[in-house]
Formats: structure tokens, sequence, C-alpha cells
């Protein structure tokens, strides 16, 4: 019998239904990620004339910005869904409302070597960018018109990378997106009934339950959603409560960056290096929503093709229990 | 500059960024709809054994269930995600809810013919499939245990079909899934405010503006919704408000195949026969909310990648503008 299951944050039910199922093998390679183009990079090092100028980089001896010899460096997307110039421009258009797509996006370059992948680097280098997420956090969150940060990747073309040199990207946005909202809005209730996190409780629960535990470490822990919209959704969480990522202390990068590492390898690992998504979620940039929303990293491997059915409703069939998905992924070895 | 809009119904907000956007052929054929199999179809007149027992069928003569002969046939999924037997076993675990997946998973076989798409058939045939739509919902609204039924289209590979002979699938849900909740929810709060229906205040705005209407007839219109999140994305809805597609006349189903024949045929032009999902968008079936929600039709062909960003906040980039889109799509020569 299929398992239907809520999600206790945002209210969304999903189908497990497993019948289908069989082997992780059987999900590989639907969409594998592989090289786009073997055309010359922007994103490596001496091309640094084909990006659009630098924002900022990491660079081992001080430089010239532009100039090679950088570990990470992060420049605006050539084609930006946002402009950083003009006015808000907020108007109705009779029972309709718009604005100016006023905000930020950039590409952080996580390193000079062309075929290097997060999962192939030292946790150190993984640190690094954890870094410069946050330190572009800063210096964005000075412009007041922007209201949200989105930081996220792309890995494999199946999962929407149009470049292969590994890359995250950054969007900062004038208004709060409606699923961010809504995850709010439910921690909120949970907050204002119990004076609980609803995160907290979820990682109290899922510890003393185990079965959706992929890995942790003495702040943060890996898990399967109760109720994943798909096979092999995995999400980071700090163990200690806290709203913003930004405001993660040194000690708490230098324990993301393994286990980020650790568990991309064992997807790497289950899956055979599957193209993959990872979609940071982090608090308003503005709004004092900390004490009770709690920031952490989605990863969704791209395994299955969304249909109908899925955009109809926002109601996914996934065809992989996360209990089995956890067992998997925590049985790997690395 | 990028535009930003908001969806009045959910408040989902999308980026129209249309710098890097090029002519309709430059989506065409990301994915094209294609054969999938020519192995032995279990959709074809004579293959009948190879799906479950038939729930429905029409014939032009009486006949055995079963027999070849029909003109549509209903048959019971092969690979539910849900099932219709059993209790429905609603439970919480720790703070977690879940229950059984009582339901139904249906496969409407449109047509005898083996390659003839939706978009190939006579309005006749096509208000036929209407009808069996709205016969198999009147059917399942007896089960009180059933709280939501989805029609939808997977048509062609990209967009999720496995099986390339012409059907739509029909899924009932013992709960309303979480996006329909949110355009119910958008919907009641303008009605509670202005005592009128949102869609209803749509259509009066973008009949009188225009520029986003890709086809109308007396009974039905088709637009380009002001903040689509896919290009050509186009809903159909009746002029005449109406909460339930169940509940429309036999003369709305003469005027609604035609005009969905119509669009299906222009977006075929235009786009180069896409990959598409079409999903009905109806009310609950035992809550009233057929005052203030409007039944509608939404097409959407499968033409760009959705990738982290999107699943990451449920915000949209959209490289054509609907103005344009519908341009295109009204210019379409049949």
């Amino acid at each position: 019998m299929p398992d239907l299951r809520r999600d206790p944050i945002v209210g969304r039910w999903v189908i497990i239904s497993t019948e289908r199922n069989g082997r992780p093998h059987e999900f590989v390679h639907l969409q594998p990620a592989r090289p786009i183009s073997t055309a010359l990079c922007p994103f490596c090092p001496g091309q640094e004339r084909l990006t659009p100028k630098e924002i900022m980089a990491y660079r081992p001896q001080p430089a010239e910005p532009n100039a090679p010899n950088w570990t990470i460096r992060v420049v605006p997307n050539k084609f930006p869904a946002l402009h950083v110039e003009g006015d808000m421009g907020r108007e109705g258009v009779g029972l309709y409302d718009r604005m100016n797509g006023v905000g930020a996006h950039e590409v952080i370059i996580e390193t000079p070597g062309h075929t290097e992948g997060l999962a192939d680097m030292p946790a150190k280098k993984i640190e690094d960018v954890l870094w410069a997420y946050r330190d572009r956090i800063i210096d964005l969150k000075k412009d007041l018109r922007l209201r949200y940060i989105l930081i996220f990747k792309n890995h494999g073309a199946a999962a929407g990378a149009t470049l292969e040199h590994s890359h995250s990207q950054l969007i900062a946005l004038p208004i709060v997106p409606t699923s961010v909202i809504n995850e709010i809005e439910g921690c909120r209730a949970h907050y204002e009934q119990k004076e609980r996190c609803m995160y907290c409780d979820i990682l109290r629960q899922d510890l003393s339950d185990g079965g959706r535990i992929v890995a942790e470490n003495p702040e943060f822990v890996c898990v399967t959603p109760f109720a994943p919209r798909f096979p092999f959704e995995m999400w980071i969480l700090p163990k200690r409560h806290a709203g913003y990522f930004e405001e993660s202390q040194k000690t708490q990068f230098e324990f993301l960056a393994p286990i980020l590492s650790d568990c991309l390898r064992r997807m790497d690992k289950v899956l055979a290096r599957p193209a993959y998504n990872f979609i940071l979620h982090s608090s308003p940039l503005h709004e004092r929503t900390g004490d009770f929303y709690h920031w952490h990293l989605e990863i969704i491997p791209k395994l299955t093709q969304v249909a109908g059915f899925e955009w109809g409703t926002g109601f996914y069939i996934n065809p992989v229990s996360p209990e089995e998905s956890a067992k998997y992924l925590r049985d790997a070895e690395l």
C-alpha cells in the first residue's frame, strides 16, 4: 500500500509509492552529469577576460583583480536574471502587481580546476566555498532593497548547469519567494503554539529514531526528510538552532564542510555521480524570523522526471521511502 | 530590465527575463515529443488483455467489456500511485502525519488510433474525451473518502509520458493538494474582500486589455497568464463563472473541445509539436468553494529545464513574456 505523508512545515503531502521501485542502480543515469562543452571555459584561470569583472576573489597572494592565481572567484552572471541598477518601479496594473527586476545574480566559481567537482575537493576547500557564500550575503545584505538571497548549485546538465566547471549561483531578490514564506509561516505557527522551532523538533525526533539519519557530526546532521518530494533528497541542518546561515561561526563551517563532502560522496557512490541541485534555505534578510526558522541545505539528486501531476498540484510521487534512501546512503562505503 | 510579476491568486512571483530570449524556434526541440516504444502497445484495440480490466468505455455498438471496437477506454493504471481498496489508516508518528495511499489512478485512452494525438482529432472526438473525464469524476465523487480529483495529460517523453498512444490520467486523492489549497485560499480572500471571483476579474481585465488573449469563443477564452511560470503557458477558462468542471453542460463541452483543439494546434505550429502537460484545475469534491473558485485548464509546453533555483523557491525565471507568447500563438496560421 503506498504511503501518504505530510511535510510538517509547509503541509505538502507526498505519495511514497515503492511498488515500481527497484534498487538504487535503477535510478542511475536517467540523465547522468557529463561534460557539456569542451569549448574554451570562461571559469578557468587565464580566461578571466571571458567573464564580467570579478566582484570578489580569494587569492593566496595579493594580486590585481581579474588576474589568475585565485582559488575562488565570484563574478556577475553574464546573462543575469536580475539587475543591480535601477529603481524598484513597483506598480499595480489593474489587479496585477509588478516591479522591476532589481537584484543580483552572481556566479561563485568554486575552484580553478576545470574537472574538480565539489565532491572531489578536500573539506578545507569546501569550507572556503562556504566562506565565499557568507561574504557575498553579508555584502549584499547592506542593500536594503534586497529581501532574500538564494544560494544554489546546479551540477550536471540534467540539473540545469550550462557549464561543467564547478560553480554555485547567488540570486538576491527584492521579494521573499512564496515557498520560503510557506516554510516560515509553517514554523511561525508551530512556534506560536509551542515556543519551539519546528526543525529543532524534527531533529530531536529524527536523531532519536535514527532511521532517516544519513550522517552526523558534533554540529550538523544530514537526514532524509519524512515526506521527501524526490528519491534520495537530503537535508543538512545545524544541530543547534540558527536562523541565518551567514551568522555561522568559523567552527560551524569547519563542521559543515566535511558533512557536505561526506553526503555528496555518499550520493555519488550510491547513485553513480548523478546530476544534482542543492539549495541553501536561510532566513529573509531583514525580518526577525531567526527565532523560529532554522537554516538548512537541501540536496536533490536529479533522478526522476517531474510530470504534469507534480506541476498541477505540488503533490509529488516518490518511488523510494526516505528510510530506504537513508539506509543506502548511510551504508555506502566511501 | 527584467520584469518581476506576481500571480494574483497564489502570490507567486516570477521573473520575466527576456534578455536571453530569441524567437520561438530557439525553444523548439529542447526535448521533442517522439515515439517512445514500438513494442506491442497495450492501449491499441485488440490488445485489451494487456491492461487491467476496463472501468468504462465508449462503444458505438453495445459489446462485452474489454472487447475491441471502443472509441474511448478507461482502465486502472497498471502501476497505480494509489489503491482503491483499504482503510485510511490516518495516524501521527511523533510530530509527523501519514495515512494510507487510498485513492484511484486511472488512464483515459483517448482514441483507438496509435498515432493520433489530441491535436490531430476532430473537435467532436475531443468532446468525447471531456465527457469521459466528467463521467469518471461523477462516479468517483460518490466515494466520500476522496477529496480531490486531478485530471492531467503528459504528452511526449519529455513531459513524463511513458507510452506514446494518446492518453490522459486521473488521480483521485484523499487530501486536497497544497497548491490547490493555495489557489483556493487566494480566491477566498479576494471574494471575502470584494464579493467577486478572482478569475472572473482576471477575465474581465484580460479580455478588455487583449494583449494576453490567445483565442476565444462564446463560452471560453484562452489566455497566457500575467505571471506565467513557463514560456507559452496557457490557461483556458469558462467565461461564465463555474467552480466545478464536472457540472459543465453539454453546450459548454461543445465550445471547450474546439478551443482546446485550436490552442493545441497553435502551440504545435509555433513550437513544432512540443512535449506538453495539461492539468485540469477544478474545485475539491465536497467543499463548497464553487462560489469563489473558477475551474480552468492549464497547458504547459515542456521547453525549459527547471533547475535548483525553481525547486528552492517556487520562484520561476521565464524567458518569454506572456504578451509575446500570446502574440505568437494568436498569429499562428492554422
